[in-house]
């Protein structure tokens, strides 16, 4: 299995991106690249506990990921 | 679906970008290319709460870009 | 419209060019290339609401910006 | 050797990760390729002394590692 | 014009280079590459106010610059 | 000699090497490669004169090394 | 003359070389390549104006160097 493989697993289902910086986004995984440039839709931020929903769909680049998990 | 596929979508339509330090951008996305670097129209700058308008086409470096929604 | 077609727009224009860490320039476009580093005349530095003027081409590193407007 | 068969050795084996910023995970290498992008399985992050587990695969971004030991 | 070419035209004579990190460098601009890479000759170093004179040939490394001006 | 040739006659020696952020590492050199990734054997972090033993071969990831000195 | 020649001039000379992060390094060039990776002999680390003997040949990563001069 390579890294990306568990990225295909998580394809369509939710999950937690912990970002450089203390901010993070849960969501549905929609799409991915081998940058880890993400989409997610029906998206969440969340900074220090508050939650900030997003509307349609989020693109999240991939530089700025530190790791995703479901 | 890719993730610049997602800014396909977007084309045309207000979009928010939030960029890494805690600025962040909502405009008309006019334009983009594989690096993120976007082009918005009516743009405004929104830095804690204090919202100043562009004039004119607001180039955005992708390299400074977290994310993208509409 | 691809994202440097704007700049192009710029050329020979005023423009605003905001840097990583507040710092920001204001000048003419002089010349750009695709790492969008570009060529400032009569540029002005502004740090702070200090601004203070360059003589002569300015070249600012394309690296370090932040957003470029008219 | 070069450098990626030490982690050929940890492979399906306990790994210590740690984050540039002060975070670590540990958990089990399911997988990693030349950019250091590595997944975890079981995996726990360890924040000063806080341990807050993983559900499911963990994809750890290679370029916030600082080093991978057993 | 391309941005390098305003280098080109500051060859021989006197250069203010400003460094990320709020350091600077004067000197006269002896040779630089694609990169920005520089050789200063006669150079100047500034931080704060303070000026510390450089004997012989300074390399500056073109990623931590900022900008470069006559 | 190249650079790279200074790691060749330290391989199988102890080595101490210096990360961005003020961490060390001391270790015997086990495998090296052209980005300056490392595995260390025996090897111990230094964090303010804090000293912990690692067990096994430690990864350690070439873009945070600052340098390399026997 | 390109920007690598004045480091040729350099070569088993005695060289300052200033880093990112306040730290520097004096000691004699034995080798570099075009990264800016250095081999220095004799080194000493400064830092704050203590000055601390290195053993050996030292390798210092070239991208944390801010600049090189006799």
């Amino acid at each position: 299995m390579r890294p990306l493989d568990a990225l295909q697993q998580s394809l369509h289902k939710r999950v937690l991106v912990e970002m450089k910086g203390g901010r993070s986004y849960r969501g549905v995984l929609d799409a991915y690249d081998q940058h880890l440039n993400l989409v997610l839709s029906a998206a969440e931020e969340v900074v220090k506990d508050v939650v900030t929903p997003h509307s349609g769909l989020t693109l999240v680049r991939g530089d700025s990921i530190v790791y995703i998990s479901p």
